[in-house]
C-alpha cells in the first residue's frame, strides 16, 4: 500500500520521468480478458474480468510486475499518456526491467466488485494470484520468468509461487511477506475504521482521506520525517497547523481524487488476511528488504527467507524512505532487479 | 500518552499491585491550591485552580511526579481508593520513589478550561511547569529535590527547569524530549482530525475511541505486537476482526469512559506545540530511553543529552515494550529511579 504517484498529478508532483516513447517493435495490450476462478472467500467458480498490459519485445519471456494497493496495470506510461507509470524508473526499455530483453504483464488489482458473479465479499491475494495464472494462460505466455512484487504485489507474487508453481521460474519480492505484521495491521484496522466511520456519518470521502493521512505516516522512516518538517507551527483557521500536517492533508486530498472507499476498505483487509505457508513456495526468490521500514519490518522478510522452500536470498537496501524505498531508491534497485532476473 | 491502567478499571485488568495502605506518620494531601499564571499563548495573568496530590514523608524533600496526558495526580492510590494510581508499582513507601524519604507531588494536567479566566485557547507545556512552580510556592515547598516526568511528563519537567531553574535540583526525564517528534506529530494530528470529523458528525465518541486505537499502536514496541497477536482472524458480524482489532478496540471504548474530546484534543496538540530549548536547561539530568520506543525515538534523547546545558546521563533500557516501557518495567527501572534520585 505503498503512496505511489499520482496517475494524473498536477504538474508540480509529477517525476522528473518523462513518458517513454515506445518503439514500434515493441507489442503493447492494455485491455480486459474475462477468466474464471473460484475466491478463496466464495463458495463457486465465477467469470471474471480482468484488466491488463502487457508490453515489451515480442515473443520475449514475460515478467509479471504488480505494487501496492494503490499502483494499477499502468507499471509505465504509454504513447500520449500524460502521468508516468508508478514504477517508470525502474521499467522500460532499456531499463532495469528491459522491455528490449522482456514482456512485462501487470493488471489491476481485482475487488470484490469485481467478483461480484461469485458470492465472495472478500478479495485475496491468492484470487489475485488465479486471476493473474489464468490471464497468463489465457495469452499463452506459458511460464513466468518472472513475477516482482512490491508491497502487495509481494504477497500476491507469494500466492502466486505458492498456488502456481510450475507456471513460474523466479520471485522477486520488495517489502513484502508472508503475512502483514500484526502492528501493520493494527494501523490499517484503524484506517478501514475510520473509513467505516465516515461512511457512517456521510462524509467518506473526507474519512478516505484521514485514512490515507495515516497510511501516509507508515510508509516513510522516521528520520525522514525529522528531516522534513522541522519548522515550527503556523496558526491559522482558529488552530495550529504543523507542517508534517499540511503535507499529510495534501496526500489525503490527492487520494480521494482517485481512489474509492469500497475499493480501499477491499484491498486494505485483503492485506491483513494475507496468509501464505512459506514452506510450499518452491520458486527459487530474491527478496529485497529496507531497515527503515515499519509497515514491513526486515525480521519479517528474514523470517520468510528462512522458511522458504526454494533458495531465496535477501537483499537488504539502506534507505531513509522505509516502505517507500522501492519508490524512490530506483538506482540502487535497478542492479539488484537486473540480476534477480539474470 | 501513554496507555496508563484505567483509574476504574475492571478486575481482570487491574494490575497486580494492591493500593498500599499508607502509614498513618505519612502526610497527605490531596486537594486544590489557586495560583496565578500567565499562559503563553494568553496575553494576561489569570487564576488557576490546580488539583494536586503532596504525600509522604513530613517534612521530606519534595520530588514531583508527572506522567503522559492520560495520566492524573494519582500517582499511587491513597487507602480506600479501588484503583491503583497510574505509577503505583515505583512510588510508594519502600519502593523507588520512596514515600519514607520523600514527598511526591503530583498534579492534574491543566486544560484550556483551566485558563478560561484568560484568553488562552491552547495550554503549553510551560503553563504546565509554570502551574507547578506557583504551587510548589504556595505549599511552601521551597526548593524541589527533583522533578520525575514521563512522557507529556517529562517535557513539563523541562520547561519547568527551563524556566524555574533555581527551584529544582535534578531532572528524571523518561521517554520524552525537548521537542516532539515529527512522525509523532503526523500520528498526533491525524488522531485530532479523527476526533475532529467526530465532532463534525455527530459521534464524538466513537472518533475518540478510534483516536485512542491510534495512539495504542504508536506505543508498544513492534515485536511484541507481533508475539501478542498471531491468531487468524475472526469472522463475525459481517466481516473478519484480526485479534490486535479486537484488543484496539477494547482500549478505545475503556478511554473513552475516562477522557473526554477536549481534554484530549488540548493535551494532543501541547504535546506538539511543545519546544524546549536543552541549552538553557542547567539542571542536573538523568535520561532514560527505550530503543523500542516508536513515540520517542531513542535518537531524539541522545540529542537532549548532547545539547542539555547540565551535565546529562543517557540510561538506554532495552524494552519489547516501547513507549509503554515506562511503565512496565518497574524492576527495572527501579534502581535507576533509585540513583537519580540520590
Amino acid at each position: 500500500m505503498p503512496s505511489q504517484s499520482v496517475p494524473v498529478p498536477p504538474v508540480a508532483s509529477a517525476p522528473l520521468v518523462p513518458a517513454i516513447s515506445l518503439r514500434s517493435d515493441l507489442t503493447t495490450q492494455r485491455s480486459t480478458r474475462r477468466v474464471q476462478l473460484t475466491p478463496k472467500y466464495g463458495s463457486r467458480a465465477c467469470a471474471v474480468d480482468v484488466r491488463y498490459l502487457w508490453c515489451g519485445a515480442p515473443d520475449a519471456p514475460t515478467v509479471i510486475v504488480q505494487g501496492g494497493i494503490s499502483a494499477s496495470r499502468d507499471v509505465l506510461a504509454l504513447d500520449g499518456e500524460a502521468a508516468p507509470g508508478w514504477w517508470q524508473t525502474l521499467v522500460g526499455a532499456g531499463q532495469a526491467i528491459d522491455l528490449d530483453r522482456y514482456r512485462v504483464l501487470a493488471i489491476d488489482w481485482l475487488t470484490p466488485a469485481d467478483l461480484s458473479e461469485g458470492d465472495a465479499a472478500v478479495v485475496s491475494s491468492e484470487d489475485q494470484a488465479d486471476a493473474l495464472a489464468a490471464l497468463v494462460d489465457a495469452l499463452g505466455i506459458g511460464r513466468v520468468h518472472a513475477f516482482v512484487g512490491y508491497s502487495y504485489g509481494a504477497m500476491a507474487a507469494l500466492a502466486f509461487a505458492a498456488r502456481h508453481p510450475y507456471a513460474l521460474d523466479r520471485l522477486v519480492l520488495l517489502a513484502g511477506a508472508h503475512r502483514a505484521h500484526p502492528l501493520a495491521t493494527a494501523q490499517r484496522a484503524v484506517q478501514r475504521s475510520i473509513v467505516r466511520l465516515g461512511q457512517d456519518c456521510g462524509q467518506p470521502e473526507q474519512a478516505l482521506a484521514l485514512a490515507r493521512q495515516l497510511a501516509m505516516t507508515t510508509y516513510r522512516g522516521s528520520d525522514e520525517f525529522a528531516r522534513r518538517f522541522t519548522a515550527a507551527p503556523e496558526f491559522r483557521d482558529g488552530r495550529f497547523h504543523f507542517p508534517v500536517e499540511d503535507y499529510l492533508e495534501q496526500a489525503g486530498r490527492r487520494f480521494v481524487e482517485r481512489f474509492d472507499v469500497e475499493r480501499f476498505l477491499a484491498l486494505s483487509e485483503s492485506i491483513d488476511l494475507h496468509d501464505i505457508t512459506p514452506e510450499q513456495v518452491p520458486t527459487p526468490a530474491t527478496l529485497i528488504g529496507f531497515p527503515s521500514d515499519r509497515l514491513v519490518p526486515l525480521a519479517d522478510l528474514c523470517e520468510l527467507q528462512r522458511r522458504l522452500l526454494g533458495p531465496a536470498t535477501l537483499e537488504v537496501v539502506e534507505s531513509p524512505y522505509g516502505h517507500d524505498a522501492a519508490l524512490k531508491e530506483s538506482d540502487r534497485l535497478a542492479p539488484l532487479l537486473r540480476e534477480a532476473l539474470m
